[in-house]
């Protein structure tokens, strides 16, 4: 199959976590496509991930609900655009499952599309995860969201996760 | 490779346009990915297609532009999700090419994700183009702007383009 096409993230519009962790590659990828691992760290605590459902091939469904400390429930629905295992996840909130175009984002929840990559290095793993945003406004608005605090402390969980499995 | 997710069109959100033309399924794909064949046939004459740009993989470029009786350019850039050889084509312009998602719709340009499936029939193809709206009020737009003369008329000239190669 021909490679896909992926732009270089532009600083402007896209926000990227990139480390090397000591978690081999092939949990790395259990924790992103098993939802009873999701469940344990995706979403820093005191919030907690109270759902997700995975489909997991191009066009499926990648569902997942981000629960504040009070309680008040943050669902993201998005589709899977790339699995190519243990190497590259790629997955967006700009459409539906099946490919339909998303409606006009949540507020509050900006629209993005995420790029998860790995690579083995050595026993462990370097990981790669992108987010790409439409326009500035939105990618702003993500980071301020706490986006380089929040993916990475999300890792931080799902390295202390991977030590437990 | 796993089979994709795509979900069966919703007669709400969705335009179909399916039809056994007498046109060999090689034809038909060559019709859709080559540029100096779609600028032939895409948009229903007297508009013609005044440019077309094509990066034939997942993430890839397929970009066009309509040109109206009076001159007027209505350009499309959309991305490639799927590209399965002459079985099916899928691509949306709710996402930039690398998957980027786009801007808000330009006005008079509604959002859809098209699919183009074809299967051998004999020596001719069976053909269904969906296009997948977000929500009804575009569907309806997609509809009034002439969908299925529009289309329909352009797969006329498919037909009439590939009798010609």
């Amino acid at each position: 199959m021909t490679r896909s096409f992926l732009a270089k993230p532009d600083p402007k519009l896209d926000l990227v976590l990139e480390r090397v962790i000591d978690v081999p590659r092939a949990l790395v990828w259990a924790a992103w496509t098993k939802p009873e691992h999701v469940k344990h760290w995706l979403t820093p605590r005191p919030w907690t991930v109270s759902e997700c459902e995975i489909d997991l091939r191009p066009g499926g469904m990648f569902r997942f609900v981000n629960r504040s400390p009070k309680g008040k429930d943050f669902p993201y629905v998005t589709c899977y655009l790339e699995v190519i295992e243990q190497e590259r996840l790629v997955w967006t909130n700009a459409l539906l499952p099946g490919y339909r175009p998303a409606q006009s984002s949540t507020p509050g929840v900006p629209l993005f599309t995420a790029i998860i990559s790995m690579e083995a290095r050595g026993t462990g793993t370097h990981y790669v995860a992108t987010a790409m945003h439409r326009d500035k406004a939105e990618c702003r608005q993500h980071e301020e969201m706490g986006f380089h605090d929040g993916w990475g402390t999300a890792l931080d969980q799902l390295v202390a996760h991977a030590k437990t499995t």
